[in-house]
Order: structure tokens, then sequence, then C-alpha cells
């Protein structure tokens, strides 16, 4: 299938708004995206549905934060409903600087506006410098950052990304004042299934599991195929189905790529164990680490064990 | 030892508050706690801070949501810093009302204020219902209720646990709003640690396991300690260290007490392989599902296995 | 390749001899063997020497006794040398019989004549009926037998098998003396390699497999292609390969038929991990004992998962 | 208990018989008994019958071959009826001479005696160097050649061990005539159980474990229960029951001795599965080689497992 860039129309670019979060930060990162179209949504569930009803070709979103986790409403979405695909993986370092409605002390910062995440990540900061500020929970942070433009706006300050405090033109209180330095939060570009991206070598594969019974060594039923195979977990997330406590899904990042033999065979592998698996897209590595592949599980030894099989049937 | 109970004194809860919170509705299960003093805390931080620093004996808050999965605040803080000790864990069936400041017709509503939680819970429902009002987002469910109650609020309404309208009488428009019917949260009681609940033949067991490598397997390792000896898990939840993407620990929940010969075998095992590991608890299921313990996996057939060994040694 | 009964020339078969072995016996349950020229030969080493020269076009050979353990002549020559194929399995009961140069009472027999391993599975009913006889070891049951058809041997008696007495028609002084009722062997058919015979649903495969490392664990990966696709093994077998303690090889007969496709995903794997291993048949049980597949590994679970991964490999 | 050595006795060993067999010389290397009193034994079971019933103290009995595998006899006896303990093992290294009546040519020998095994370990030497002389089966090695001091025996040479040809002085023809060199045969030194001979960090442990099923991986939940204690396995022998063909027991060598607490966790593993494990000792390595014992699998750490667990439960 081919996605729907026919005609001279440009390419349709949904992302988790509003404008200057992290999500745009990260979007701008994809080749090619300034000629684009680039709509922001209100939320992930918006910005998914959007690329499902195809009024958007790509949505970017965020994943995974190296901080707060699994972003559920992300690994939720694209877990259920129509498929969709996972084209390309972006990280984005993950700073906050607190921003003023004017130029003013720390002392002077009675009220700071943000969303609850993005509180949690300042936490310590904001006890140690504005400790007499009252936080005022925002949709988003930079939702609240752009409530300051508004002159009926009561409170003072706000926390977000330092994309937003650069397109707003909003003074710069202070910066880099998240509690924990070197935080990443990971985004996925996210379409309609189609062809996969081609192998590189430094490859993700992303699968959702569902865990149909919770009997001792279910779950090591599902990483034994992984691991026979010297295939490595980077991400693995359990996330509530729905349907009860103790009902999972099993939301996986694996290394490598569905054209590699052995990623090919521990998913057919894990298709007959569980036919409810769900594809999500192999896609290029962000950090393009290479990572080893033992030699008895290389293409190669893939092809030589079948070749071997294959002639003694064809004798 | 002995918890803080000598005197008269009677024993202080603290519970994730304001009041009317589901949280307290899981206090309110607690034997006892009619008698005791319950204190709202503003976080779950802030409540199991005041465990830690003795100015509370016990807090209650929420481990596990059947919808939204896991509270991370919950699950990462209760896994490093002092040890705390799970006694004891509360189901609440999860339900929302919407409450007005006044009665009025849902065509009315122009503003609903609650969580973002909360708003994710009832989203569906809002769309259908109530789809001119605009969410508005709160520092807690009950805290949306009763800034009702405040004259100078701007919102019409509120999203919150049917107890919070009964404690402040606040017209109910709708209720049982939520969009998955049968929700269930799962508090756990936290003290300072202590002595283990007896062992009731329908137990839990908690650990934070710290994965050490990503290498293909290393999880698998883990996991095998368990499966090897029959132990089913409950829950089983990644967390990330706050150390990088790709840096987790899990937090799990297992079939069994810790009095159990085939659970202290398992995380004496555990403890070999990761001496980091973190034990949280061994207490009563809610629930009190009875599981199967297959027969080599009794008290008895450890017993009659070290027996065997040990009269050999003993010649 | 094709077996070489081209022309008007009947089948050769070699079998371990002389005449009236069971493994004769075993020869004679191949159906048009009555019609083909039969060879004995001096020992497996032999017969097996005769497949390979192309003197000869099948051997029979033993394989397995179900008191005495597997025939290590037949295990060590199979597993190396120019390959072979088994073609066919074939089970016969192991019943002795005594007889005598002449009839006489069993007080009078003095001496008896047979092969060291006739002689072990009639020890405790020799020492009871004949305890005032020397054995007298032979170089087979059969000849032991045969030599008391020359004038000049001095023994008295022989240990063999009924058809031998039946063939020379020597008298027999007991039957059924076998001190293990019940007691099988199992014999294999073995020719040059070539197409396999087609699966019957009730077959089995049997490979040869060196341990090429002795760190915990290593048997276990070996066991591990198996059991992960809910292969039985009927038969497990270490030998050794010569090069000293502790340096085995395993011969293994495994539930299946290479044709069916977790038994060629088994055997593909193994390959990949131990490139020397051996394959030395598929071919159906002579018991035609049905075993489970299970579900998720069945041939059509298999294609499923195939399918399922080629399908997005061809979007 | 006590082994019977009570009084003034010397202790009583019997051994596999006759004189001059690679087990009296095996037996010499036992210190101490060159003033103890040696019996040898017609076979295995009667030299470990008579340790059985107190006529001997230990017995000196072969396990093991390079070449030819596993002694069966030793495997079968050892593993039923009253219990033995190993004490000890001892490696020989195996070489055969050819001894003759008197001196003689290659060439001017026409019949040689040896027992079955022995002749199949020479036989290329013998095609070679004495094609044209018949084999005349004997009942031990030592045996045929002492038949040959006998002025009746009718052949002309046998082969046997260097031992018998010192001990009768009998003419060595051709030496070192064995087809594999460097072959080494096993022996053990059993006695009725009694208390084990103290861990040297350099030690095996015996054990025979039955098959009771055979399922998809039974095998595997056995090997399971050493590997995860990183436990090598240094021999592993399957053995029919005797009950039919595909049933099966173990026999087994594994490094480390009971008194090692990743070994009895181990086999007190195994009796929880299998009650019908057999002990059959701890005792130090022949070849004196250390292994490693990775570090989460050492007493220490075993040990600091235990204490964990155990300060956790007496809080």
């Amino acid at each position: 299938m081919s996605r729907p860039d026919d005609g001279p129309q440009v390419p349709r670019y949904t992302y988790l708004g509003p404008e200057g979060t992290f999500t745009e930060a990260a979007l701008r990162q994809v080749p090619g995206v300034e000629n684009a179209e680039c709509i922001p949504a209100g939320s992930v569930i918006t910005a998914l549905a959007a690329v499902r009803a195809g009024t958007a070709d790509y949505a970017m979103v965020p994943i995974e934060n190296s901080v707060e986790g699994g972003v559920s409403a992300t690994l939720d979405d694209i877990a259920e409903g129509e498929p969709l695909q996972i084209l390309r993986e972006v990280l984005v370092p993950i700073s906050f600087v607190l921003v003023g409605r004017r130029e003013m002390e720390l002392s002077e910062v009675r009220s700071v506006a943000t969303h609850t995440h993005g509180w949690a990540q300042v936490r310590n900061w904001a006890a140690e410098h504005i400790p007499q500020a009252e936080f005022i929970p925002a949709s988003s942070t930079a939702g609240g950052a752009r409530g300051l433009l508004d002159p009926d706006t009561t409170y003072d300050a706000a926390v977000c990304a330092p994309l937003v405090a650069a397109q707003t033109g909003l003074p710069v209180l202070a910066s880099a004042i998240e509690d924990t330095a070197g935080a990443v939060t990971r985004f996925v570009l996210v379409s309609r299934p189609g062809a996969l991206p081609v192998p590189t070598g430094s490859d993700k594969t992303t699968v959702v599991v569902p865990l149909s019974e919770d009997r001792p060594g279910a779950l090591m039923e599902i990483l034994d195929q992984f691991s026979t195979r010297g295939i490595n977990l980077s991400r693995i997330e359990s996330r509530p189905t729905g349907a009860g406590l103790g009902s999972y899904f099993f939301s996986i990042d694996l290394e490598g790529h569905l054209g590699e033999e052995r990623v090919s065979a521990a998913l057919a592998g894990l298709y007959r164990l569980i036919p409810g698996i769900r594809f999500l897209g192999s896609y290029p590595r962000a950090d393009h680490r290479r990572y080893e592949v033992r030699e008895h599980t290389t293409d190669q030894a893939y092809r030589a064990g079948q070749a071997w099989v294959q002639e003694i049937l064809n004798r």
C-alpha cells in the first residue's frame, strides 16, 4: 500500500500540541518536516485518531520518558483499534525553564502553572528556589506558558520547554530547572500500516503481546521466544487491558528488524502462542547503537540451518 | 520491632487526600480506622514521607488501577529511600459522578473540573453527553468538586467519587459515568518495616527488583526463580530507574507469603542474583482467592527435600 | 538419489548374524525380504560397512534393548564415517531357550555356551535351575547353539533364540528362561542416504548431536530446541566420543518427522547451535502409537505464523 | 554409622577380577591397600553383593570407559537394591599387550583369546598385524592370558593388561596395541553408606534419577535444577529401567559436593520433583581439576540470601 501523499499535496503531520511542546521539538527533527503541514492535536488520542481517519498522514507522540516511564495514553491507544505503524523514533532531552509573565525575581513568583507531569519533574527545584509559589495545574506545559500571554491570567509564571520560551518570547526566569539531569523523552512517528523501513543493522521492533494466562511461566514462554534467539529487549512494559486487575498486555521493544531471520522467527513463534499479538513496526534506532548478534543467530546461520534441512528433504 | 502506638495514643493514618477521594474510601475499609486519627496528604509522596518521618503510623495510597495501570508515584517512591512495608491491600470499585454547583441540565454544563486521570476515565461519556463542556484540570477529583463550594469558582461542574458528593452534598447531575464499567483501584496500607502479617494461605508478596543488565535472558533469570518454584505473578510492572532509557526496575506481586518455603527460596535465590532486591511485604489478598500450590512446591515437599539431604549429611 | 536396485537384481540385505539371531528375526519382518538376498555379517560394523561399500543395499542391526540398553557398536558406528540413514525400526520380543546337544535333564547340563549378553539375561534362571553348569563364552548366541551340531564340541548346551532352535532342530531343554519377561530389542534397517519415508503421523526422527561444551546449560540448550516446540524425546543416550572422559555425543530419538514444521524448525535450530549434528532418518514408529501435537506446534500453526510475518513484510 | 573395620581386622577389598585386570590396577592406587585383604570377584555384581552382604568392606569396579562408554553392570546394579556409596574415583590409562604361550613371531599366531570388549579395542591392530589369527572369546582379558599357562590350552596368544603380563611372566609379543591411544577407564571404590568424604573444592557427586514421565521437558526440569545453580554435569548417562523401551533412569555426575549449598539445594530440589532419586556419593575428583563456581552460587552467596530472608522473618 502507499501512504497518501499522492498529487502535489504536502504531507500532513499532527503532533501532541500545543505549539512549543517537547513533541513539536521531536517533530522538528524529522527530515522534510519544514515543508510539511504540521497540526497540533489536543491529545495523543486525537493525534492518533487523525492518522487513522486519514486527516493526517503522520502523528508524532511521546511513548516513554526516562524518568516518568511509559506514556500510558500512547501505549494503550496504539495497542488496539485500527492498526498503526511506527516509522521512526526520536529522542529529545528534557529540560525545563521557568518563564514569567514579566521579568521578576524568583522570590516574587507566587503561582506557577504547568502540567502535573512537568511539575513532578521540577518539584525539588521548586521546593528550594520558589517555596512560596502555589502550583496551578495546566492542561499542558506549553498551554500553561501561553496562558501568560493572556492579560487576564492570574498566575505569575509557568514551567515549560525551552522551545515554547523561544516561540513566545516570554522572559526566562531560570533554566535547566529539572530535578533529574539527563532526562530524555522518546517519541514515535506513527502512520497507517505500510512498507517497513529498510533494515539498517541498528533497528528496533515494537510489538504488543496480550498475556492470556497468568499461570506460572506464561510470561517466560513469551520471553523465551526472544532469549533462545539471542534477541535483547530494550523495553518491556506491562499495561492493564482494562478487563480487570491481573489482565495485562505487554508492550515490548526488541533489538532487530522483522526483515532479519531471528526476529521473524521469534515473532512467528509468538504468533503461534498468542495470535492476538500486534506488530507495531520495525524502524531505525535513534541512537544508531550497534548490538551484537550472536554467531548462531545471524541471518547466515538461519539460512544455513534451513538449507541443511531442505537438502535432506530434497534428497 | 513494634510500631509506635504505645501509650494511650490512637494510631495515625495518612492518605492521599483531600477528603472524599477513592483513597479515603479505601482507608475506611480498614478495621478500627473509625477510632483513629486520619490525616489527608497532598500527594502520595507526602503521605509516605509522613510514615517515614514517624508523623504518621500508616499511609493508604493507590498502587494500581485496572484501567489506568500502575500509579507511578507510589511505585517509584516506595521503591527507594527509607524502607517501607505493605501491610494490607484494599480494592475499591471506581465509579464517577458528575456534580454541579447547582441542579442543572447536562446541556447547561459549560465547564467541568477534574483531575486529568479522572477526565481520562469519563472522556467518552463526556463526548456524548456534554460535548459542549470545556475541561478544566484540577489537582484532584475531590479538589475539583470541593471548588464548587467556593462562590468565586468559575466552572460549572466536576467529576468526582460518589463519596465526595455525599460528603459535600453537591447535587449529582449524572452517576456511573465512567467509560469502563467494573474498574477497580487497588490501594496499599504502608508502615515502617515490622513483623509480617501471618500467612493466611491466600497472600501476596511484593518486591522491587532492579534489572542490572539488559542482555538477553536477564529478565528470564528473574522470572525463572519464580516459575521453577511454581509461583505465579499477579502483577509485573517495569518502571524507569531514572538513570536513562533502558534502565528499569520491576515491581512484582507474587502469590504466596515469605513465610512459605517456596517463596523464601525464590527470594533468597533472587537476592543471590540481585542483592539490590527490596522486599515490600507479604500480606493477605483482598479477594481471598485461593491459588493452587503444586505438590512438589508445598512447604511439606520443601521440608522433605531438606530432610533427605540433611539425613545424608548427618550419616 | 536412488538406491541401487536397478535392473532385475533383487535387493541385498545384510544383518548381524549368524543365522538364527534375533536380528534375523527382525529382518524377517520386513515386507518383501523373503524374495531378497540375505547375507549374515560377523558384526554390526561389518554389516554397516557392507552398506557403505555398496555390497549390500540394507543392513538390519540392533540399536537398543529394553534391559541391556543401547547397542554401543551400532550407536557409535552409525554416528561417524560415511552417512547412513534409518528407514525403518522393528521391535522383537526377546525370549531365550536352552538347547542341548541331545535330550537331557537339566541336572545333567555341566557347561553352557552363549554370548556374554545372553548369559547376562538368563543368569538368575541358570543360578536356580542349572547351578552346576559352567558358562562358556561364545561369539554369539546362535554361534554357541550351532556349535552343538559339531561332534567335537565339548560343552553340553547353549542359550539362544527360539528361531535358532527351530532352524537347527536342536532339542529344547527349557524355554522362556529369560530373567526379565517382556524384554524387547529394537532393530533398525539402514541404507545409504536417500529420500525419507513419507510422514505417517506416527514417526520418529533420529539424530546424533555432539556436545561441544560442558558448561552448565549446554545440554539444556539442545533440549530447549525440542521442548519449546513441544517435541517429546523417546530416547536419549550419551556416548563417549573417544576423545576422553567428559567428551560425549548424544543419540536422540524424537517424536515426529523432518517433513513436519516443528521438527524441521527444531533441527534447523540445532544445526545453528551445533553444525556437527548428524541426521539419521525419519521413519514410522513400529508401535504406530499416536502422540499429541500441541495446538501451537501443528504444521497449521507454523504456517499461520509464517504467513502473518510474510504478510507484514509484503506490505 | 561405621564401617566394619573394628578390632584388629584389616579392611577387606573386593574387585572385578581375576588378578591382573585393570580393576586390580585401579585398586592398587588406593592408599593402604597393600596391607589389606584383596579378593577378586567373578563379576561386578558379585563384587557389589559382597559389600552389601558385609563379606567385603569395599569394592573397586569400573564405571566408565572413555572409548566404550558406561559400564552397564555397574551403573545398573548400583542404581537399585541395598544402597551403596561411592567413596573415591580412580582413573587408569588403558593399554593392551599381546602375550604368547612362548616367544613367537606375530605371523605364527593362529588364535588369540581375550574378552570381547578387549578384542573390540585392538581390532584394527589385529587386522593389520595378525590378520591370520582367529579370535577366541574369553571370560576376561586376564582369564584369557592366564589360560596360556595351562599346557592343555589350544590357543596361542592373548590380549591383556600390562599388569597381567608382569604377574604371569608370559612373553610380550607386542605392546600398546590398543586402537585408540589415550583411552582411560574410570573406576569407583564403593562401600555401604556412611559419612561423606570431606569437601576438597574439587569434588564430584553421583546421583541416579529415574525419569518418571516422558512428556516434553521432563528431562529439562531435571537439568534445570542444576543449570539454574550453575552446576556443571561431567557425565550424564541414560539407562533403561528394564520396564520397557522408553523407561529410563539417568546416572549423573555433577561438579561439587553435597556439603556445598548449591549442590544440596539442587538435590533437595530434585528430591521434591522425583522422590525416587538415589544419592550415590560425593567424593574428590581424581584429576583434582578446579571448576569455577559463579559468584551468585557460592556458599557465601547462598548464606547471604538465606540470612536476608531470615532477617525479614525475624523482625
